[in-house]
């Protein structure tokens, strides 16, 4: 219809990122992203909540925000509250949470508040892509601390944060992800907690606390947040209801301290976020939350299992990886030879999506041998088969793994 | 529970808006915002709808984006497609839609992709005060061209634009409502718009139609987008549900060339907007969308009578206005010695809340005596006794309106 004649090159905003390429649907083997699994979704449980919600409270959609103000509707405020306090040992009130369009907006609107180009801040060296993807492109320099089994390394931390301090450096705050570290996997201990708020506290720096896998852990006993932890107000803690009930419903929250919270307000212009989902998530998580998320869990063991298994069948001892203790993803190391993102591409064509290391690291050679992944939404045959067909264009690709005879005998 | 030891001061961007209050409830008599009319929300429709999309498709909520990918849930493109076809003679394909967070977001993106500080726009004189609190935030120049009956002035924007272009300015875009224009109700006629879409494509402008209110026009006869009257790609064209069914849903759309819709995508961060609403929008428009807009508009213009003539009786001739075709809005001139900043503050104290013309006008003096009072929500006895009280406020703090009795006989 329209002839193609306008150019807008000239008027674009300088510095943008990449055109979108036109979508053309999911890779047929999908271990990329928070999908979760779709038999899992509680739908006629949901459609029992949406209707006794709109039945009761349908009406009060004709007002912005509900009529619970510019924070998000109350009552699902006020389940968190509960929440937070049973599982996490945080104690809050409804009024220090504010309602977000999943976890990306509360930490699009800390960093909004927080960040402006050339800041520093701390996060662990391999973290959430969607985080590192924002500090570069807000121009402020991420500093990594290794992790191991137990999360963020004390020792190294204070090790950078004095560097910083001599420096005359003081870090905007320390992102950590402490339970179900994404994409290791790890927890962290409370003794570990204790100690990363010690040395905050020392430096003065605030800490941003993800806590977006803590309910997936598959025996449910999760260490303490450490927003409940901390006797000052120094713990911004951010959740989500994308990885326990599901992600399309774009629900997530921050628990900060009203200094804080009141300038991410004044910077939040979505005139609220949706809250036919607020909504039905209240109406949902009150009478199921305890129960859906436990059967959740195990669904989501039984498919590690078979990630675990198929790894194992295919790569032998080419794939390494700590045995994760929750969350929808593993963490995997290839030989060293492997170029993940070449290996990304590779596997692409053949309808296998990954997670390359270096886009979840902030040591993009420490990152080149590894991948991120996700299990939760795949079948356990996608899985299977998805596995065989990325160990296949390994195979191809970098001469590893080599076959299964061959890995039968290293075995042997 | 926490001690507040922690002082975040030092950790705050630059420039950013004062924090947000405490929230405490909406005004008694409530004239401002885009709510809408609590008894037109179609609570059972939408309820039917929820279920049966959610049986249907409940299970793709595991998913981000659904099974549609970024643009959003690809039903509700396929409705809008058709209904800007059938309602506004936009021919689009779902390809050309990305769905939004409301309007807002929309907005946001445009701005995201055109706008740095410095820039120049153009917009409508008296306009959408979200939009100039945007434009402000990003430092950018706005250009008001102001209004008749029909809308933007022709004369007057071509005068403007050979100005910037003496001046070696190009503007990046230029913002207009043509439809039910937000806050003083013109529609643009067609002869206008082309008019406008000349000069546009002369001056290497592109516009930005901002549609939100164009479902209410009171006889349902809407003059066609600008968009579809364009032959070239200069036009991005933005609409909203929240009008037209609740505004608390948060969906909202632009219609873009690929060329900048694909720059819109590459920085909308927030992993798609809410899908249940999607859904839910998509079957309940399906089948109720033609029938509903008409009874909404029926319930808005008896809003609307009682409004004018709760202000002809309590106000009196010192109320002017135009009898607006369509919205939810009316845009009201008091004598010139009132100022609705400080009648804004002083009809809040008494329980009634407006918005004070200098927000809705890129000319704060031309604004200084004109306020904006949205009719939709108010019930009509809120109306009459809201609007009682206003007057009684005004008279007490400007001496006008004088008392019936002085009205009564100037108008004999």
């Amino acid at each position: 219809m329209q002839s193609k004649s306008f150019d807008y090159a000239q008027l674009l905003r300088r510095g943008l990122p990449p055109p979108a390429a036109k979508w053309t649907g999911s890779a047929r083997y999908n271990f990329t992203g928070g999908n979760n699994d779709a038999d899992q979704v509680p739908v006629e449980d949901l459609i029992v909540a949406a209707t006794t919600v709109l039945e009761r409270e349908g009406r009060t959609l004709a007002t912005y925000g509900l009529a619970s103000g510019p924070q998000g509707h109350r009552r699902l405020r006020e389940f968190l509250a509960l929440k937070l306090k049973r599982d996490a040992g945080l104690l809050c009130q409804s009024e220090d949470i504010l309602l977000t369009s999943g976890s990306l907006q509360a930490l699009d609107l800390i960093n909004g508040v927080l960040l402006e180009p050339g800041d520093t801040l701390i996060a662990e060296q391999e973290t959430y892509g969607g985080a590192l993807t924002r500090f570069n492109r807000l121009k402020v320099t991420t500093i990594g601390i290794p992790l191991d089994n137990e999360g963020l390394r004390i020792d190294l931390l204070e090790a950078a944060l004095t560097d910083l301090k001599q420096r005359g450096v003081r870090p905007k705050y320390i992102y950590t992800i402490p339970t179900v570290q994404n994409p290791t996997g790890t927890i962290m201990g409370v003794q570990r907690r204790q100690q990363l708020l010690d040395i905050a506290q020392r430096h003065d720096v605030p800490i941003v606390e993800d806590d977006c896998y803590a309910d997936l852990i598959w025996d449910g006993r999760r260490p303490p947040a450490i927003y409940g932890m901390s006797e000052r107000d120094d713990v911004i803690h951010v959740g989500s209801f994308s990885k326990s009930i599901a992600p399309a419903l774009r629900v997530g929250y921050v628990v900060a301290p009203w200094d804080v919270l009141s300038r991410m307000l004044a910077i939040k212009a979505d005139a609220g976020s949706g809250a036919l989902e607020q909504m039905v998530l209240a109406e949902y998580c009150d009478a199921h939350f305890q129960t859906h998320v436990p059967a959740l869990r195990k669904a989501l063991r039984l498919k590690l299992d078979a990630l675990i298994a198929a790894l194992e069948e295919n790569f032998g001892t080419s794939a390494e990886f700590e045995d994760p203790k929750g969350g929808i993803f593993l963490w995997v190391k290839l030989p060293d030879g492997v170029d993940t993102r070449k290996l990304y591409q590779a596997a692409l064509a053949e309808g296998v999506a990954i997670n390359p290391g270096p886009e979840w690291s902030t040591d993009v050679s420490y990152g080149a041998s590894r991948m991120r992944l996700c299990f939760a939404s795949p079948s356990v045959d996608e899985i299977r088969r998805g596995v065989a067909t990325l160990a296949d264009v390994c195979r191809r690709e970098f001469g590893v793994p080599r076959r299964i005879a061959n890995i039968a005998s290293r075995g042997s």
